[in-house]
């Protein structure tokens, strides 16, 4: 009677929703954070079809959950934005900074030398992007981590929180930069330094003037919206501030996540004030069970397209562990930018392992940006950065653990 | 970069959110509910072309704003749902039964007149359909009034509130017969009783069923779903359970919608006991940022789609005026249905009046319905129920208080 795309919607949202906390459940039971049981949960509903029953196939290209996926990587890079400001970004210190900057150029450096020694059939460009899918450190997943552990007050976690997200901001930059080299190669030119340069002038513009123009606009706005007299105006405010920046920057030419996580930097407690002040709860505290509904369908989407069958394909084994091992090691040169004594150098490199949400939104972009109508990134090789994601993502809780009960004894 | 549905959607989202809460703004500053000014904004958005501005049209078609406008009407009667239980419901005296089926008997068969009248070259189902759309009392609404005025305690108020959810499963059935009729007809038959009766089968053993099994399974499920660890289990399990129950109650025949409300009956404070004796908050309170993002969407594009043009179209004024009074004056027929003395009968009369969301899902179901190829509810008829929905509750804030307000003194 209803029109048949809720009808198939609203039967997909269940299944994914039962699929995400179950695929929690036994992540957690594991020790593992839930983005983990939420990807596994995914790759069994998505492989089904190796068993006979493809029945569920179509939750890899349907149109409305693909939507709400996107949705819900949008509401998590704001989420992410929201849990630091842009004073903090300037406050961590050279440590978080050389950290963060190490943390990129080493990862990037492996994964390239890692593409052009497995995938030599493959353009540079493919290469380069894979250095990039290896660069972010997952924010997310390492404060997760830190809290579990009883260590975010620490001299090491607020290093690595503050590095990560720089690198999430390097991270991004690096896939803006890299994307638009790709996009212009794959209009008829070649690797051009004016394109590149073009591309650096664009983001920094967006992202300075996203900034700069946000915390100003920002209290402005939410001190306008203060006085309207409805119900949810705090929450409509902040989603429609993210949603206008990740549009902004979409059009701009970033990633519509960009925009998202730069709106998130923007807003602080200060920003809102108006509204607590007369007792209304944070943001972050209304978006939290809109990311609680939409986020985890991004991650069980992300499984459920990672094609189990591209494994036995040669080479995909051997590409995502040394992907994995670059992406370990590549971190490890995080110690190094560490300054001061008596800090834990190693647990600092281990907590900047995991690649969780910001590597697997590098993979599946990589699937869509082509050069000579071939994607940057094929399907194979999006399995093994996948593989690589679900290892980084599942070792760092127990070296992390280990790393610092080592100190403790 | 990104695909291009996200990024049109983000832009429509951050529009219709604005829209929404400048609009209940507006509306809170006249003294009516917020709905009211949703509705009005979205009919600003939707005829920005009558001025020159086609730019915004494509928000009355927009598959990905239909989609979370559908998820948000969906949401809105589970929400509507968990505020009642089937105790309850069994609890309410004969006062709430008969205020109820009086309630729905009167505007039915004045609107069915109206129709007949007014509308002599449409087909008996069409008049059918609008005295059936006449028939629900929103409870939201109602709801929301009698608490601003603070007589949420009164013996009045419960009896509203209770006709209220009795009405709202009288009209959801009603609409399914209805519904079901005018499918059977269309598929070459015409009014048959079989029909009917297999219709009111079906809707009686959905219901039925729901209600009964749904008691019983949903206490099951949530001890289970307690033991997972992972976070957000008891917003995952709530949605799960909504989006299982609209997705068989469309299965069945019936609209998803029936479905969501009969999910939100069954779930009562016990079912979800293992979670909040654990100190977790309750379901309502995890779904209502996500309602406070989505329902607005739905009432938005509900004035978006209303063709203002349309009403210089003769007769959608007259037909208009005609449905509003036998809206309200349908409704005062409840007066008859309450026992015992004292009792402010007219007070109920006018707390039956709004019909707001109710009405209005009814209509727009009513533009999807097609006999021998013509949608059951046209387009002038739809924007004259609109009308109806808009000006009964309108008035009801302003009634409800000078009825109250009478007897005070």
């Amino acid at each position: 009677m209803e029109a048949a795309p809720i009808a198939s919607l609203i039967a997909s949202l269940a299944i994914i929703l039962v699929a995400a906390k179950l695929g929690g459940h036994f992540a957690a039971r594991l020790g593992q954070p839930p983005v983990l049981g939420e990807l596994a949960g995914g790759l069994i509903l998505g492989n089904l079809g190796l068993l006979g029953f493809p029945q569920l196939d179509y939750l890899k290209t349907d149109p409305g959950v693909d939507l709400l996926a996107q949705l819900g990587v949008i509401l998590l890079l704001f989420q992410v934005g929201l849990e630091s400001t842009v004073a903090q970004m300037m406050k961590v210190g050279w440590s978080s900074f050389l950290v963060a900057t190490f943390g990129v150029i080493g990862p990037f450096i492996l994964g390239w030398l890692v593409g052009a020694w497995l995938l030599p059939d493959e353009s540079v460009y493919a290469h380069v992007f894979l250095g990039a899918t290896l660069t972010a450190t997952s924010v997310g997943i390492t404060a997760r981590v830190l809290k579990d552990l009883g260590k975010s007050q620490t001299d090491e976690a607020r290093i690595i929180l503050g590095a990560a997200v720089i690198d999430d901001v390097q991270g991004l930059v690096i896939l803006a930069v890299v994307a638009g080299i790709i996009a212009s190669a794959n209009q008829g030119g070649s690797l051009s330094y004016a394109a590149i340069g073009w591309v650096l002038v664009k983001a920094t513009i967006f992202l300075v003037g996203a900034l700069v123009a946000g915390l100003i606009l920002s209290r402005w706005i939410f001190r306008i919206a203060a006085r309207l007299e409805a119900a949810g105006v705090l929450l409509a405010t902040g989603l429609a501030f993210c949603f206008v920046f990740a549009w902004l920057g979409g059009e701009i030419g970033l990633a519509p996540i960009v925009g998202a996580f730069a709106a998130g930097l923007v807003l602080e407690d200060i920003t809102y004030k108006p509204f607590t002040s007369r007792g209304e709860t944070s943001l972050e505290h209304h978006i939290e069970p809109i990311a609680s509904f939409l986020v985890p369908i991004f991650f069980v989407v992300m499984g459920v397209r990672t094609n189990l069958a591209a494994f036995v394909q040669p080479g995909v084994l051997g590409l995502a562990a040394a992907l994995t091992v670059a992406a370990i090691l590549g971190k490890q040169v995080c110690s190094f930018g560490v300054l001061g004594k008596g800090r834990d150098r190693l647990s600092i490199g281990l907590g900047m392992i995991p690649r969780g949400e910001v590597g697997l939104i590098f993979a599946s972009m990589g699937l869509t940006l082509k050069v000579a109508g071939e994607p940057v990134v094929s399907g194979a090789v999006f399995s093994a950065i996948v593989v690589m994601v679900m290892v980084t993502t599942l070792i760092t809780p127990p070296a992390l653990k280990w790393s610092f009960s080592r100190r403790a004894t």
